[in-house]
């Protein structure tokens, strides 16, 4: 399975400018015979909005929104993709990354831990992190700042996630080492598209990166790289949980121990 | 507060030389005004034993052992030391870490996660890992492998630790990097007190180190150093969880979506 992760600059309420930013990553993702492409949060409609009325502007309806749109249709020929959507539903805005899959909306999460200003423009997730299956293999999904609060890949790894898809806008410098430790924690494979360039004056990290479930760190891409970068990986390498000949991960857990009286 | 890590080897099944060894270690802390002393994992004893009878013979009872009465002599002007010891108890054997303080002997520690052979010569641990005070700040404690688990130092953390003392006799090359994280994620200084040298063909890795609540890596020792280092901290800085001004770190977890169905 060829896994991808696009990586790009967008630009802020300027939906049909990223239309043409995702259509070049997609491009470049179908050249590279992306099996799984994942693409950065809200990379539909740029990240730092200074008020709800900005967002919603920016913001579409999934899966009938044009970034839905395109999205599925790349999916169509056996694909599957991940992207960060600014998503309206009612009078609500979610950070939401939506699947697609062989032509069709798989499902939608909405992101559990708003970061920062988000909590001023949208609504927090009410639903788990969500675990579906693509081509026989098993896939979990969380967004950005989801990745700071161990439980979430560790909830998805013990429900069978093999692959933790994981689009981003990363301003703080801490992920992507803390990522290779998510997967060595928990045996998966993580791979966290994230974006490039500057809104009102927060730069964004890029360096976007495959990691594997023995903490193999397979690329991680520049700061500033507008790009598609890919790996072919065998999921199934991620349901080895035995560290040692002794210590099989799940197994040795002790929950009982894990929760404060 | 100085907090001090101690780095050395130890010999396997030679509990003499290794008094010798801890010895070296306490004059090296106390030279450098230690207030807490960490030390590795089963440094009374060596690490790699190939049969219950073998550790049996260099373990010793806390805190009547020659290794705990040293400890505990070292405590008595206002300092604390933790030391990983090979503990009999009956007929059973612990990987423990004793702690003393001011010259008495406060809790031992028994290892909840065993690491590879371990497991044919200890018996696992039955309760927390434990939070304790000192001079007005909090304290956890963890031992080696148990970092593998994000739950343990995650329960610590939350019910207020502010520094993670963690004695180790690492061989596998990830924890280091991990405990950065492990920083990160729960707010908190760590103090990881790792041995050198090797035993029947398994090197330890060395590269003791002491991080930050910030991610901040004070120092990280080379892989064969014998000997003390010390940084002054003000555990009280791991009391602010807000990770920006929106995002208080406990306040922001939603457990409700952490547990599997």
């Amino acid at each position: 399975m060829i896994l991808s992760v696009g990586q790009s600059h967008f630009e802020l309420g300027d939906p049909a400018a990223n239309l043409d930013h995702l259509r070049f990553l997609l491009d470049e993702a179908a050249r590279q015979s992306a099996d799984v492409l994942v693409l950065p949060e809200l990379a539909s409609s740029g990240y730092l909005f200074a008020t709800p009325a900005e967002a919603s502007a920016a913001a579409e309806e999934i899966p009938t929104g044009p970034a839905s749109r395109l999205l599925a249709e790349w999916s169509r020929d056996e694909r599957l993709v991940v992207c960060g959507i600014c998503e309206k539903s009612g009078e609500l805005l979610f950070n939401s990354a939506a699947v697609f899959a062989s032509g069709a909306h798989l499902l939608t999460y909405r992101k559990l831990h708003l970061f920062n200003t988000e909590k001023a423009i949208f609504s927090p997730g009410a639903l788990p992190p969500p675990l579906f299956a693509f081509q026989g293999f098993r896939f979990g999904l969380m967004i950005c700042f989801d990745w700071f609060f161990p439980e979430v890949t560790r909830r998805l790894a013990l429900e069978g996630a093999q692959v933790i898809l994981h689009p981003a806008n990363l301003v703080l410098p801490y992920c992507q080492a803390a990522m290779i430790t998510r997967s060595i924690e928990n045996r998966v494979f993580t791979a966290t598209a994230n974006r490039t360039g500057s809104e009102r004056g927060v730069t964004f990290s890029g360096m976007s990166q495959v990691t594997g479930p023995k903490g193999e760190l397979f690329f991680r891409a520049s700061g500033d790289l507008r790009g598609v970068l890919s790996v072919e990986i065998d999921p199934a390498r991620a349901d080895d949980k035995w560290v040692t000949p002794a210590n099989h991960l799940f197994d040795d857990r002790r929950p009982e121990f894990y929760t404060p009286d």
